[in-house]
């Protein structure tokens, strides 16, 4: 663990940690999100930022910059733009989910309607390209101008890959960075880049991003189903009622016989789903042995996001990054 | 009429003037679509941008530069940005209206669905931004980031300002700047900053642009109410049977007495419209004299926009945006 707080969650430690910078962040959050005209936009953000979500991609910027040695102000903003992209693609996802709760609230979409997610996620994207070219750095708005891009590329990619058997685990990796790793990766880069990181750093940073992404990813995708044989029996199969094309079902594809072939057909593209249904799809990728891949998968991810950190600096941040590889993996260990 | 083309309309002009430019604007906007992974996304935007607009928006930035001897390329890819914003707004703007028919065509929200709508319209924001960046001006992404949240916080404004019988003409102004006037001003303006314009050369595209839009808007809402009295009788009323406040109902009721006021209340704020109601406010328009003012409004802006251009050179080109600016209101003279 860093900071000499043993015990404690790595994500709580850097926030601990980035204390002033957050509330710098949040400072710039607010006014920012302000609109002397269009008041009803603050109301929607607040309402979403407020609802206590990790702020796991500021940090990530904060503590790439912090580990660097900046001292400006630059980061801050950064981490404020990092948040907006994020708040706006959650406000947009509302739409496309029509999904009923988000983070244990009611969604926007609810409370206001479609209309206010569409256009206050638009007015959060261009905000936070705004807060991006203040810092006056074009090799910062290429990396978060291309992270934007290949985040709704992999929103639209999930959408056709969606209760399609022949989605691979090419096309899954890139739905799984459009979801999370992407933006991983750019919140880490961009803090290296305004700190005027070595290219090794900062290729380093990236990497690091990226990797804790896909075995965030991994990991939910692989407990969705319980896990290999330890489940939890909580919203268990949620992806599989949702006929999602996640790793374990990819492979258990892949090596699926004639008849366990017919069973996907039926329940994935069909979506004839009966009862115990989710506990033969369980017992075929036990029988190949999915789940245990997957699992596999996600500890190598996680520990390729620690080995990326090799080119930084020692710093108890550092640290904290090296052991929040560890904790996204740790429900699986 | 400018380039000695006497009897052509100016967006004409424009067009046959800047062909190549164009061509090469199109050229661009078909590589920028692509997407490897997301064979959707050219799909829905091949529709939209194929659906025969005027293209008026990259026009102006082409026009901006070219007037301004402008011998680069960074004016085609923010042509290409521009139109890419104003498709970007389109789709969104599919989700919110749940309209049914955009440019004549099927929408894509009912081609395909409202989640297509949302997020390949955030793929086309990312690409403008990287577009934009790719140009290496802080100060054109600055402008052109400004648009982004003003058109956004406009749409946002006009959803909190319908039905509202207190809707100031400030707002008004707000809402038409959002829907038309801020990305004309943004075209115009963002094209002379490449072609390093003077500072009053700047500020008189950025007028002209900004003019040009609010006339535009104007003449549509006066022409809506089929003008002072030469109705053509065609969907004539549909802002009226959709409860907008528009200049001309604006007015009328700020000059209306009690039994007015009370006939606004019932048609505009609690939406019980009965038959001859259309009419009624008509009359009332024109007792007032609201829409003989929005017209007379209209005007004005046009002869602003005009007189903007002022600063800039002589140019065939400079001439056809005059045209122009006459052009969206001889309909109304």
């Amino acid at each position: 663990m860093g900071l000499d707080q043993p015990g404690l969650r790595p994500d709580v430690v850097l926030r601990q940690a980035l204390e002033a910078d957050m509330a710098a962040v949040d400072a710039v959050i607010r006014t920012r999100m302000a609109s002397e005209h269009a008041p009803r936009i603050p109301e929607v953000t607040a309402h979403l930022i407020g609802a206590g979500g990790k702020r796991l991609r500021p940090l990530l910027t904060l503590a790439a910059a912090r580990i660097l040695g900046y001292e400006g102000r630059h980061h801050i903003d950064l981490a404020a733009t990092v948040e907006f992209i994020h708040t706006a693609t959650l406000l947009h996802d509302d739409v496309v989910d029509e999904s009923a709760q988000r983070r244990g609230r009611p969604t926007a979409n609810l409370l206001w309607d479609n209309t206010s997610s569409v256009l206050v996620g638009d007015y959060l994207f261009a905000r936070s390209f705004q807060l991006m070219v203040g810092t006056g750095s074009l090799r910062v708005l290429e990396i978060l101008s291309e992270a934007a891009a290949r985040i709704a590329e992999g929103e639209v990619l999930q959408l056709t890959a969606a209760r399609n058997l022949a989605t691979t685990e090419d096309t899954y990796l890139k739905v799984v960075r459009g979801k999370t790793a992407t933006l991983f990766a750019a919140a880490c880069e961009s803090g290296g880049v305004i700190a005027d990181a070595t290219e090794a750093q900062v290729d380093g940073l990236r990497t690091y991003g990226d990797a804790l992404g896909v075995a965030f990813q991994m990991v939910d995708d692989y407990l969705d189903y319980g896990g290999a044989g330890d489940a939890i029996g909580k919203d268990l199969g949620d992806d599989f009622r949702e006929r999602k094309l996640t790793l374990p079902v990819i492979r258990a594809v892949a090596a699926a016989d004639d008849g366990e072939r017919a069973f996907w057909r039926r329940v994935i593209e069909a979506g004839k789903q009966e009862d115990g249904d989710l506990a033969h799809a369980m017992a075929l990728m036990a029988r190949h042995g999915t789940l245990e891949a997957t699992r596999a998968e996600a500890l190598a991810w996680s520990a390729r996001a620690r080995a990326a950190l090799a080119p930084l600096p020692e710093h108890p941040l550092r640290a904290a990054l090296d052991d929040l590889a560890g904790y996204v993996v740790a429900r699986v260990i």
